[in-house]
Protein backbone atom coordinates (compact mmCIF):
# COMPACT_ATOMS: atom_id res chain seq x y z
CA UNK A 1 0.00 0.00 0.00
CA UNK A 2 0.84 3.86 -0.35
CA UNK A 3 1.62 5.35 3.20
CA UNK A 4 -0.89 8.07 3.66
CA UNK A 5 1.20 10.97 4.05
CA UNK A 6 0.24 11.61 7.70
CA UNK A 7 1.53 8.15 8.79
CA UNK A 8 4.97 9.22 6.58
CA UNK A 9 5.02 12.78 8.93
CA UNK A 10 5.07 10.21 11.85
CA UNK A 11 8.21 8.52 10.33
CA UNK A 12 10.07 11.52 9.08
CA UNK A 13 9.51 13.62 12.13
CA UNK A 14 11.68 11.16 14.30
CA UNK A 15 9.71 8.66 16.07
CA UNK A 16 11.15 5.58 17.43
CA UNK A 17 10.48 2.54 15.75
CA UNK A 18 9.36 -0.75 17.63
CA UNK A 19 9.85 -3.40 15.28
CA UNK A 20 8.25 -6.39 16.20
CA UNK A 21 9.48 -10.00 14.56
CA UNK A 22 8.33 -13.49 15.03
CA UNK A 23 10.51 -15.36 17.09
CA UNK A 24 11.85 -18.88 16.33
CA UNK A 25 9.06 -20.16 18.80
CA UNK A 26 6.20 -18.10 17.54
CA UNK A 27 6.28 -15.42 20.15
CA UNK A 28 7.08 -11.81 19.42
CA UNK A 29 10.35 -10.40 19.51
CA UNK A 30 10.61 -6.57 19.85
CA UNK A 31 14.00 -4.17 19.24
CA UNK A 32 13.50 -0.45 19.29
CA UNK A 33 15.17 1.29 16.08
CA UNK A 34 15.77 4.27 14.00
CA UNK A 35 13.36 4.55 10.66
CA UNK A 36 13.41 6.39 7.79
CA UNK A 37 11.37 6.01 4.70
CA UNK A 38 12.83 4.95 0.98
CA UNK A 39 9.98 5.76 -1.29
CA UNK A 40 6.66 3.56 -0.28
CA UNK A 41 9.19 1.36 2.21
CA UNK A 42 10.17 1.90 5.71
CA UNK A 43 13.78 1.28 6.24
CA UNK A 44 15.77 -0.09 9.22
CA UNK A 45 19.86 -0.37 9.35
CA UNK A 46 21.82 -2.55 11.24
CA UNK A 47 24.99 -2.87 11.52
CA UNK A 48 25.55 -6.48 12.91
CA UNK A 49 23.38 -9.61 11.95
CA UNK A 50 20.70 -9.60 14.99
CA UNK A 51 18.33 -12.27 15.86
CA UNK A 52 15.72 -9.96 14.50
CA UNK A 53 17.29 -10.47 10.93
CA UNK A 54 17.21 -14.44 11.28
CA UNK A 55 13.59 -13.53 12.27
CA UNK A 56 12.45 -11.66 9.14
CA UNK A 57 14.33 -14.44 7.21
CA UNK A 58 12.41 -17.38 8.15
CA UNK A 59 9.31 -15.01 8.60
CA UNK A 60 9.09 -11.48 7.07
CA UNK A 61 5.44 -10.85 8.57
CA UNK A 62 6.94 -7.74 10.88
CA UNK A 63 5.06 -5.02 12.56
CA UNK A 64 6.31 -1.75 13.33
CA UNK A 65 4.81 0.85 16.14
CA UNK A 66 5.47 4.19 16.39
CA UNK A 67 4.54 6.99 19.48
CA UNK A 68 3.02 10.20 18.14
CA UNK A 69 3.09 13.05 20.69
CA UNK A 70 -0.04 14.08 20.56
CA UNK A 71 -3.57 12.96 22.75
CA UNK A 72 -6.64 12.12 20.59
CA UNK A 73 -9.96 13.39 22.09
CA UNK A 74 -10.55 10.53 25.02
CA UNK A 75 -6.89 11.48 26.42
CA UNK A 76 -5.46 8.31 24.51
CA UNK A 77 -1.91 9.02 23.10
CA UNK A 78 -1.58 8.77 19.20
CA UNK A 79 0.10 5.65 18.15
CA UNK A 80 0.72 4.06 14.24
CA UNK A 81 1.29 0.62 13.99
CA UNK A 82 2.50 -0.41 10.32
CA UNK A 83 1.79 -4.09 9.27
CA UNK A 84 3.77 -4.85 6.73
CA UNK A 85 6.21 -7.72 5.06
CA UNK A 86 9.92 -7.41 5.56
CA UNK A 87 13.22 -8.17 3.19
CA UNK A 88 16.72 -7.64 3.72
CA UNK A 89 18.81 -5.84 1.91
CA UNK A 90 23.00 -6.39 2.67
CA UNK A 91 25.19 -3.55 2.80
CA UNK A 92 24.60 -0.08 3.19
CA UNK A 93 24.12 -0.07 6.91
CA UNK A 94 26.15 2.89 7.82
CA UNK A 95 25.19 5.17 5.03
CA UNK A 96 21.97 4.79 5.85
CA UNK A 97 22.52 5.07 9.71
CA UNK A 98 24.50 8.42 9.20
CA UNK A 99 21.26 9.77 7.05
CA UNK A 100 19.71 8.72 10.22
CA UNK A 101 21.56 9.96 12.58
CA UNK A 102 20.69 13.62 11.31
CA UNK A 103 17.50 13.11 12.21
CA UNK A 104 17.32 11.42 15.34
CA UNK A 105 20.38 12.62 16.88
CA UNK A 106 21.06 16.36 14.80
CA UNK A 107 22.62 17.45 11.62
CA UNK A 108 26.51 17.19 12.80
CA UNK A 109 26.83 13.86 14.15
CA UNK A 110 29.00 11.34 12.46
CA UNK A 111 27.54 7.80 13.08
CA UNK A 112 28.29 5.17 13.26
CA UNK A 113 31.49 6.68 15.36
CA UNK A 114 33.94 4.04 14.00
CA UNK A 115 36.07 3.60 11.74
CA UNK A 116 35.30 0.91 8.42
CA UNK A 117 32.09 0.18 9.99
CA UNK A 118 30.59 -2.66 8.60
CA UNK A 119 28.51 -3.14 5.60
CA UNK A 120 25.79 -4.34 7.60
CA UNK A 121 22.39 -4.95 6.72
CA UNK A 122 19.32 -2.44 5.31
CA UNK A 123 15.74 -3.99 5.89
CA UNK A 124 12.86 -2.67 4.08
CA UNK A 125 9.10 -3.37 5.04
CA UNK A 126 6.08 -2.83 2.51
CA UNK A 127 3.08 -1.51 4.68
CA UNK A 128 0.38 -3.99 3.88
CA UNK A 129 -2.09 -2.42 6.66
CA UNK A 130 -2.14 0.53 8.92
CA UNK A 131 -3.48 0.90 12.81
CA UNK A 132 -3.31 3.07 15.87
CA UNK A 133 -4.66 6.21 16.32
CA UNK A 134 -4.35 8.82 14.35
CA UNK A 135 -5.53 10.94 10.92
CA UNK A 136 -5.56 7.52 8.81
CA UNK A 137 -8.38 5.93 11.17
CA UNK A 138 -11.25 6.66 12.86
CA UNK A 139 -10.10 6.90 16.24
CA UNK A 140 -7.46 9.98 15.51
CA UNK B 1 11.17 -13.10 37.53
CA UNK B 2 11.09 -9.93 40.41
CA UNK B 3 11.64 -6.73 38.15
CA UNK B 4 14.43 -4.73 38.88
CA UNK B 5 13.93 -1.64 40.25
CA UNK B 6 15.61 0.78 36.91
CA UNK B 7 12.72 -1.55 35.24
CA UNK B 8 9.71 -0.85 37.64
CA UNK B 9 10.85 2.88 37.65
CA UNK B 10 10.30 3.15 34.01
CA UNK B 11 6.33 1.94 34.47
CA UNK B 12 5.85 4.12 37.12
CA UNK B 13 6.83 7.17 35.75
CA UNK B 14 4.17 6.44 32.45
CA UNK B 15 6.19 5.57 29.81
CA UNK B 16 3.43 3.72 27.30
CA UNK B 17 3.42 0.32 26.66
CA UNK B 18 3.09 -1.24 23.44
CA UNK B 19 1.88 -4.55 24.05
CA UNK B 20 2.69 -7.24 20.95
CA UNK B 21 0.44 -10.26 20.68
CA UNK B 22 0.24 -13.44 18.28
CA UNK B 23 -2.44 -12.81 15.75
CA UNK B 24 -4.60 -15.59 14.68
CA UNK B 25 -2.32 -16.25 11.75
CA UNK B 26 0.56 -16.03 14.31
CA UNK B 27 1.76 -12.50 13.03
CA UNK B 28 2.45 -9.65 15.65
CA UNK B 29 -0.63 -7.55 16.03
CA UNK B 30 0.39 -4.21 18.48
CA UNK B 31 -1.25 -1.95 20.35
CA UNK B 32 0.00 0.54 22.52
CA UNK B 33 -1.58 1.43 25.91
CA UNK B 34 -1.16 2.79 29.70
CA UNK B 35 0.52 0.52 32.19
CA UNK B 36 1.08 -0.30 35.52
CA UNK B 37 2.21 -2.59 37.76
CA UNK B 38 0.83 -4.48 40.71
CA UNK B 39 3.20 -6.43 42.66
CA UNK B 40 5.61 -8.12 40.17
CA UNK B 41 2.97 -8.06 36.98
CA UNK B 42 2.57 -5.24 34.61
CA UNK B 43 -1.29 -4.52 34.32
CA UNK B 44 -3.21 -3.10 31.30
CA UNK B 45 -7.09 -2.03 31.34
CA UNK B 46 -9.05 -2.69 28.54
CA UNK B 47 -13.01 -1.43 28.96
CA UNK B 48 -14.08 -3.45 25.99
CA UNK B 49 -13.51 -7.02 24.21
CA UNK B 50 -10.40 -6.07 22.43
CA UNK B 51 -8.39 -8.53 19.56
CA UNK B 52 -5.79 -8.18 22.04
CA UNK B 53 -7.66 -10.17 24.43
CA UNK B 54 -8.60 -12.54 21.90
CA UNK B 55 -4.92 -13.38 20.83
CA UNK B 56 -3.61 -13.63 24.73
CA UNK B 57 -6.57 -16.19 25.17
CA UNK B 58 -5.04 -18.18 22.30
CA UNK B 59 -1.78 -17.80 23.02
CA UNK B 60 -0.76 -15.84 26.28
CA UNK B 61 2.84 -15.29 25.36
CA UNK B 62 3.26 -11.43 25.16
CA UNK B 63 6.27 -8.80 24.46
CA UNK B 64 5.97 -5.08 25.69
CA UNK B 65 7.64 -2.58 25.38
CA UNK B 66 8.79 1.21 26.44
CA UNK B 67 10.46 3.55 25.54
CA UNK B 68 12.98 5.54 27.61
CA UNK B 69 13.37 9.28 27.24
CA UNK B 70 17.66 8.72 27.84
CA UNK B 71 20.21 7.92 24.94
CA UNK B 72 22.96 5.53 25.78
CA UNK B 73 26.49 6.10 25.20
CA UNK B 74 26.11 5.92 21.64
CA UNK B 75 23.35 7.99 21.05
CA UNK B 76 20.73 5.00 21.10
CA UNK B 77 17.66 5.60 22.82
CA UNK B 78 17.03 3.44 25.90
CA UNK B 79 14.11 1.16 25.87
CA UNK B 80 13.16 -1.92 28.21
CA UNK B 81 11.06 -5.06 26.11
CA UNK B 82 9.69 -7.60 28.64
CA UNK B 83 8.53 -11.22 27.54
CA UNK B 84 5.95 -12.60 29.73
CA UNK B 85 2.86 -14.45 30.18
CA UNK B 86 -0.61 -12.66 30.32
CA UNK B 87 -3.58 -13.99 31.99
CA UNK B 88 -6.76 -11.83 31.67
CA UNK B 89 -8.72 -10.99 34.77
CA UNK B 90 -12.53 -10.08 34.07
CA UNK B 91 -13.90 -6.67 35.73
CA UNK B 92 -12.08 -3.66 37.64
CA UNK B 93 -11.12 -1.74 34.43
CA UNK B 94 -12.68 1.23 35.52
CA UNK B 95 -10.69 1.86 38.61
CA UNK B 96 -7.29 0.49 37.34
CA UNK B 97 -7.84 3.15 34.08
CA UNK B 98 -8.91 5.72 36.57
CA UNK B 99 -5.79 5.00 38.49
CA UNK B 100 -3.58 4.71 35.95
CA UNK B 101 -5.36 8.33 34.17
CA UNK B 102 -3.76 9.95 37.36
CA UNK B 103 0.04 9.24 35.93
CA UNK B 104 -0.61 9.42 32.22
CA UNK B 105 -2.79 12.27 32.18
CA UNK B 106 -2.88 14.30 35.45
CA UNK B 107 -3.50 14.07 39.11
CA UNK B 108 -7.32 15.27 38.37
CA UNK B 109 -8.26 13.61 35.54
CA UNK B 110 -11.84 11.47 35.55
CA UNK B 111 -11.46 8.25 33.29
CA UNK B 112 -13.46 6.78 31.62
CA UNK B 113 -15.68 9.92 31.36
CA UNK B 114 -19.13 7.99 30.82
CA UNK B 115 -21.46 7.38 32.93
CA UNK B 116 -22.05 3.56 34.02
CA UNK B 117 -18.59 2.18 32.37
CA UNK B 118 -18.31 -1.74 31.59
CA UNK B 119 -16.49 -3.80 33.89
CA UNK B 120 -13.82 -4.39 30.77
CA UNK B 121 -11.08 -6.66 31.39
CA UNK B 122 -7.19 -6.26 33.26
CA UNK B 123 -4.88 -8.09 31.40
CA UNK B 124 -1.75 -9.32 34.30
CA UNK B 125 1.40 -10.06 32.62
CA UNK B 126 4.09 -11.80 34.75
CA UNK B 127 7.52 -10.85 33.04
CA UNK B 128 9.58 -13.98 32.53
CA UNK B 129 12.47 -12.20 30.87
CA UNK B 130 13.92 -8.25 29.84
CA UNK B 131 15.72 -6.92 26.82
CA UNK B 132 16.35 -3.55 25.41
CA UNK B 133 18.74 -0.98 26.39
CA UNK B 134 18.85 0.30 30.03
CA UNK B 135 20.50 -0.29 33.38
CA UNK B 136 19.33 -4.16 33.75
CA UNK B 137 21.67 -5.08 30.97
CA UNK B 138 25.18 -4.53 29.69
CA UNK B 139 24.19 -2.49 26.94
CA UNK B 140 22.65 0.06 29.00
Amino acid sequence: MELPESAKEVIRAGAYAHLATIDIDGSPQVTVAWAGLDGEDIVIATLFDQRKLANIRRDPRVTLSFEIDELNEWGLRKYLVVYGTARIVEGGAAEKLQELAHVYLGPEVVFPAMPDPPAGFVTRVTPERLSGIGPWNARG
